[in-house]
């Protein structure tokens, strides 16, 4: 039950190149402690040897973005599995949110990628540390530089505006959780089938 | 990891009166063992007693439909918070097939609920038995005798075919199911920011 | 990481009989959904067939008292040994708010018990529902109708005022379990011993 | 449940810098195998870079003192929120100890820290490694060298024996363990409010 | 970690009908409280209404024999993934002593079952309550009674004697309990493979 | 429930050293993904530095055969204490097939050891990394080369081929695996004893 995630968005601009996927990145970069998820636009370029994702990693792959708004999600729970759902809601709240700003597009969510008319709007992975878990959600705002078999988009193609969107996404992602821990006190358990 | 959601639509007609969401639901009418998400068209109607959503009940609230496709989805975890996770996210493979088959109606999911157009489509509950976890999600085909103070929509109305509107969400499902475990499965852990 | 309890102290004058000690009294009773500790003065008498204490069960003891300031701890978790920590610390802040009132007499915790100058002073238990884990602590006020066996004592007697006993432990108990959640949060892991 | 927490006070001088807060230090410095607490004399110096509590970390704090009362709490579960419960019930013991000790000062437990008339007593943090959970706690014997901005109290200057101390501490918090695994074992699950 | 294992063999016939495989069986009959296995003598009958297989339940099955031995294990766990490894595991302690026994005939395990010359020797489940988990196993002593369609044997017909059976492996499921917990507590982690 | 354990048995000869037994080493190697058993034959040589049982490691002891049929089984869960008693039932398959190949052998299963008339056939041990929990078991071929203090035998010796005992091996514990996936999913909860 996740009740207090705390989200903030910085106007640093911050350079995501994988290390930031770590315990405590909000705590010492933003002083913040406890569940949180921090917001931030900065390039991207996370080199093979620091991809989590190990089907990437060995497939030789990188992720490079000239311009991202980059998430960092960090719960004190070491239960990878539900971190994994989280980050597929997390990824729906963005889902949903483009649901109601590009009414002509075709909206794609494929477990925990976003394709807007089958190009590529975003990178996401969920893993954990020693003593936490995990997100970094990544959406494209200049694409530039991504792998050459990406058809990517980004959010300046689109015209929204990557700030709003951000604290869109925050919001509607800190109502996910604070709507799961109230169904999850609010139901009564059942029994056998008979 | 759940990689082999057994999935199962039947053809009896059945009606859901709360009990069906119990433990062992699926073993005991089709013989099915296992992780599971059953689906079956049949009317609904739940009173106030049956309700295990304690807000509801606390409120004396009932649901019936004339019509409903009904899906009953059972994991062998006992964990209330994953469990209502993975609901979300099955309302989520609804919502994703929605977006595909209805271009020009506003689909629109506020935690486990979807609604068309602002009219409600589905009722959901997650729960837990003794030695279970249990969701029920139901997908209103011919709303009559809702309660009068929802504004219900179903599938008749929509013309969208319930048997392969349930084909869809348990593909869906499964798939989602399945690309969890895999994510789960290819991660590597993360260290300390510093 | 509890670092939302919600904490209420009701001026009802309400009757412990064991069934308090359920899931959801909070809900029921007062509208608080989520984690609570909610308090209420009233008589306390719970007979053998509602003891969740085997031990005591079956030495067919039963708990008995005029009248007793009574909490109900309710945390949506599934895990007893935690419960059963967090049932001491809930003691131990009784305890240190007791050693700031009477100076000259002996404060002496057991278990889950506390003896005032080697007199009972409370009764506690720790159990779980299907959903939930739960507390009971109860404080003498006046513990007339005590079993034989019991010398007991009450804030009547010690002219300590139960209401705001009432709030002191209910204040010092969110704190505490806001500090473990502190600390969970801004802990770095530890390695090998070499 | 521990029920078996092997304890063993240490007649060798041993100077705590913050390693021995690691896996399986018991068991490569005494031989003890399993769930264990030991205790030992000797100085402390704990550089900011050896710290775990992230807070006091980027505060550029450290701890010293001239001798110490060092007590390593290993439990083989990876359970960090039970862990720091069980850190807060350690310290209790210590608390409840002093107070048949020191009849005529004030003690305060704050969190897991112990203040004598308003000096810092002792210093305590909860941390996890790989394959198990652990608990430092400190208890100043002579606190010279302290951070000046601590108004540190030690056994010495209250003639405490520090030995004796260790071996109550180890025992009490033992009795603490036991009696925890006899309550979760003894108590019936309650239903839920009616 | 399961150190402390408390193993009973009761002299008392006691019939088994499928109710002591509840939660507190060892304490309120004989007092034991905490993590144990009591053994016991005594005829078997568990009707269909009694079963917690359901695969059973549903086949109209029933348990029937003259006499048997009984080990009813209980373990303060809500792990049923893990009990159900245990129950194999006792299983496999029996299999291990019969080895020891029955140089001669052939000794097949199959899951939770044990075969002597395909004669079937035992039954067992392994099951939850609110509060613990708890393993059955049955061993034939006179199958007579057993159903038509199962060809028993049973501890007479081998001449095996039941009660020195019963300590034996009361004492190797101690044995395996304490070595799991060693194994447990003497491990070091391990990394990422390269 | 592990449904789903992929197995495989590899053609190359791989030398074993320690550092096999890390996550992901099947898909790093084989390209295999999500749970596994492999198998493969090679030497044997892991060195005092690379023990990760601590017991050993201290003994200043190591490991190594001319050949070995090694297992590394990885689990995605971070349960040390169910992946020990997994580690046990794999042995326990191993068994349960030397049983139906040598007739006329004692066959000693000690914990995870298992001694042929009392000589060595076997070395194993369970960990866990940081993302699953893993098993080595090494089945000697010939043990040329093991410590001066074992006693080995090997299954050139014994005429065992050491390819179908893998298959054996492999099968019988996926198979051992699912059937303890199913007696999770068909049981039945119980009550409180009465």
């Amino acid at each position: 039950m996740i009740t207090d995630l705390k989200i903030h968005f910085s106007q640093e601009n911050i350079t995501y190149d994988g290390k930031q996927l770590s315990a405590h990145f909000a705590y010492r970069r933003f002083g913040i402690c406890g569940h949180s998820c921090v917001g931030f636009i900065g390039p991207c370029h996370v080199n093979t040897s620091e991809l989590v994702d190990l089907e990437d990693a060995l497939a030789h792959d990188f992720i490079k973005a000239k311009s991202m708004l980059h998430f960092i999600t960090e719960i004190f729970i070491n239960d990878l599995n539900l971190m994994i759902a989280y980050q597929r809601l997390m990824v729906t709240c963005l889902a949903d949110e483009l649901h109601t700003l590009l009414t002509d597009k075709t909206i794609r969510r494929d477990g925990d990628d976003i394709f807007i008319d089958d190009r590529k709007f975003t990178v996401s992975i969920a893993s954990l540390s020693a003593v936490s878990s995990l997100i970094h959600l990544g959406i494209n705002i200049d694409p530039t530089g991504a792998p050459h078999h990406v058809n990517a988009i980004g959010t300046e193609e689109l015209e929204i505006s990557a700030p709003a969107l951000a604290t869109s996404v925050l919001n509607r992602f800190k109502h996910e959780l604070s709507s799961l821990a109230k169904a999850r006190a609010k139901v009564m358990s059942c029994g056998e089938y008979k």
